[in-house]
């Protein structure tokens, strides 16, 4: 007799080749698609989403799933049927109405934003959104009432698995007293530095020989990924084919750069979780805050060290020629400029986690019907001056608009961008004890001492284990956020 | 209460747009795809094949294309019933067992053929192909008894619906009755001309620059489609979104630009059918022969033609210089060259029927079980000699083992090339009939006249009508091949 496990293994295995078509299509449509091709390629995906909706709630799932968890099964076909249930329960818990209204208010809301945030159109947006904030509540609640936990922490789940609204509060509670400070000495420690601005054109075609010089260094392969060009870099595709995308600007070579890096981060990760288990769920990255921790041990621990950047500056130079800013000194400096901005996506590592704390804090209280949409812009002004003293009133387009996860209610996301910074702190000071000559090997391009320990410690193992058993493994120690204040202090002050 | 129809409708929609997710993983698998990607692409477009297979033969459709034959439809719902019938009919005829065999020994056969070919490995050839051609001539039974027609023209009306092999002996009949002599009295002709070869290297990127200018003279919808690189140049994607490929040889600018133009009349058609019915089967082209009659027409009937290579040449000499060899006269000779050669895909359009004519009595006896794989290569030794006066022995690599065609068992598709070629030669002649100043407007790059005149006789139909039907419509008559024969007598003679 078939066990209810294979069934299940032979469920997920065509889900995961139905989401290989999706995530070929979706790169394709950011990528490569001309314009009229939009209409009909949303329509496929979604006809495909239905599809795969149906498949992975069907009532025989939910049997199969009760069946297997009384089967003998192997530590890893266990941890396997875990991620199958989460998945399942995750999908099956909404009724179709919500998912369909959510999708509609979604994409209603993200297309009229994508006009209404150049024309700083707050009161139109916020029409939108309050349909969004309604829904998401809805769903919020229903995933709370089943899996006994908070509103908000139900959504955060969807995100990053095992994670609490509670430790978010400690976390980010902790940061807050003491990064203003930190700031502010980092400010005036650099005020009296000269940072030059290296001077363009550079040209798109070097820019591209650069990138693909980097991610060889960084280890990237080839032959199981490509990289090319998008309005909004990313990192897609599957992990036997991993497309990676940038965009380049003639005047500023090093946003795209640092752009490649980072995304090469998740690239690297994803090209090596575990084979022998493809096509399962337990055969995927672990968790959105894990995978932003690869990309950013690879821009923010490892690129903008002053060990990388001496081993890089010789290539920028080879492709750019020599000039003053691209000195040792002011290369260093430019990598590690620390200056609060509005805008989350431009800002530097110090000053990254304020814009979080702030969207944590104002979409906790929105979940959880303590405050309204309305609410939101007075509440962004009064956090953007306490935690980094800028005024951004009347200013929605910089302010409270400036950001597309709300728009589609991806609400519960924001937190994982700071705790993938912490865990990528913790993880290369862990990789730094246990590889003694590390620092020098950064410095001479040898990488693969990191690279080893990170797949050893991190990649091969998917979703095999919690967060929490995958960083206690790797540095002997679940998420200390110590790490993270000890890494800004000695690189900033 | 819902018509069978319209869930008819809603089914072919969903197929569609799994197609079209097909069509574009296919496409990236040909231009994009690392090494890497290939066996989960494999994997995951074959999965989707067996779900698209499910959905058009489950019961109910039987049921509804049954009860929507007795409902109230306008002409062209009535249309898109019979190419909805059509589809179901060849989809459900097979048994699901012999569906996978097929696959699985043609999957075999072609990836075998691939390092078979160069080494002319006949024997180890021959033994794959005879498992194909067992299930090939297994599937033409099943198919000719269900149809009441001959095995042959069972797999024939797959790729060309409505011809049958007794209308092929007739066309094909006439055509080797004059076709070795207007060989031969054309080589006579051309023996005492001399024409020189363009010197390269021809710039790959200049190349592009001018199948793009080129593509924008034949009307390519740039919003709606793309060109791109791959080893076998192809025309695919979605009507919305059609891409196109080539492939450059920096030696020889000439095949690639043929090819732009080639694919480029594929796209067209693509890109004009009828958008009103998008999603339906009547909606598609209407057969591969017509398909590649637009094809034909834009490489053979216009762009070879004096007129526009007048207009061309201009074109090619900004993107490479002057030379001799583009001399107008020499330019025209070098675009009308007839040369009985070895290799079916570099024919030129006078000798090419005869690789075409030689295929399908060989494919048609090989079904009809009149001969066995066995007899090929004698048989093509033969037939070679006696239709193009060339040796083939014991080269099978360049004789009967040098196409792909029947490797994974696409017996039947031959035919279509030359059927499509006398399409075309009657077509261009009825829209010269139609625009008397149809010549002198190409000359002049002014082509609008002539793709009206296939958008509103071809393109904009789709399947509506049957090719005779079509073909009645746009020239007073069905198929004609005295209008192929003028044509190469009054361009070669």
């Amino acid at each position: 007799m078939t066990s209810a496990y294979s069934h299940l293994q032979r469920t997920f295995t065509r889900l995961s080749r139905f989401g290989h078509l999706s995530a070929i299509a979706g790169w394709d449509m950011q990528t490569m698609m001309p314009p009229q091709g939009s209409q009909a390629r949303s329509e496929a995906l979604a006809e495909l989403s239905v599809l795969c909706h149906g498949i992975l709630t069907a009532p025989e799932v939910g049997d199969w799933l009760a069946q297997a968890h009384q089967e003998t099964l192997d530590d890893a076909a266990r941890a396997n049927l875990l991620e199958m249930q989460r998945a399942y329960d995750n999908a099956v818990l909404l009724p179709a109405s919500l998912v369909e209204a959510k999708s509609l208010a979604g994409a209603r809301c993200e297309h009229a934003w994508r006009s209404q945030r150049p024309a700083n159109d707050w009161q139109g947006f916020a029409a939108n959104l309050k349909e969004v904030v309604r829904l998401s509540r809805e769903e919020a609640a229903i995933r709370a009432q089943a899996a006994g936990t908070g509103r908000y922490d139900a959504l955060l789940n969807l995100y990053e698995p095992g994670m609490t609204s509670a430790r978010l509060d400690t976390l980010f509670g902790d940061l807050k007293q003491w990064l203003p400070d930190l700031l502010q000495r980092v400010a005036e420690k650099q005020r009296s530095e000269t940072c030059l601005t290296p001077q363009g054109p550079f040209a798109v075609d070097a820019q591209q020989a650069l990138s693909l010089k980097v991610m060889a260094l960084l280890g990237f392969n080839f032959d199981g990924g490509r990289v090319d060009v998008s309005a909004h870099p990313f990192c897609g595709g599957v992990p036997e084919d991993v497309r990676i995308t940038t965009r380049y600007n003639p005047e500023d070579f090093l946003t795209a750069l640092m752009g490649i890096v980072h995304e090469t981060g998740h690239a690297r990760y994803e090209q090596n979780l575990p084979r022998e288990w493809a096509g399962q769920p337990v055969a995927l990255a672990r968790s959105m805050a894990v995978h932003e921790s690869q990309s950013l041990l690879f821009e923010m621990q490892l690129a903008r060290s002053a060990p990388f950047l001496q081993c890089l500056r010789p290539l920028v130079i080879a492709a750019f020629g020599e000039q003053e800013a691209l000195s040792e000194q002011n290369f260093l400096r430019l990598n590690q400029r620390v200056q609060a901005g509005l805008i989350r996506v431009d800002a530097d590592e110090v000053s990254y986690p304020a814009h979080v704390i702030l969207r944590y804090e104002i979409e906790k209280a929105l979940i959880e019907g303590e405050i309204e949409v309305d609410d939101i812009p007075a509440l962004w002004d009064e956090k953007m001056q306490h935690y980094l003293g800028l005024d951004t009133r009347g200013n929605y387009r910089n302010g409270c608009m400036q950001d597309i996860h709300w728009t589609d209610g991806a609400i519960g996301y924001f937190p994982t961008y700071t705790l993938g910074a912490m865990y990528a702190a913790q993880l290369f000071q862990a990789a730094n004890r246990a590889l003694p000559t590390l620092q020098q090997d950064i410095a001479g391009g040898n990488l693969t001492g990191l690279f080893d320990w990170l797949k050893q410690n991190i990649w091969q193992h998917g979703s095999r284990f919690s967060t929490d058993e995958l960083m206690t493994r790797a540095t002997g120690e679940p998420l200390n956020p110590a790490w993270f204040r000890q890494h800004l202090e000695s690189r900033y002050l």
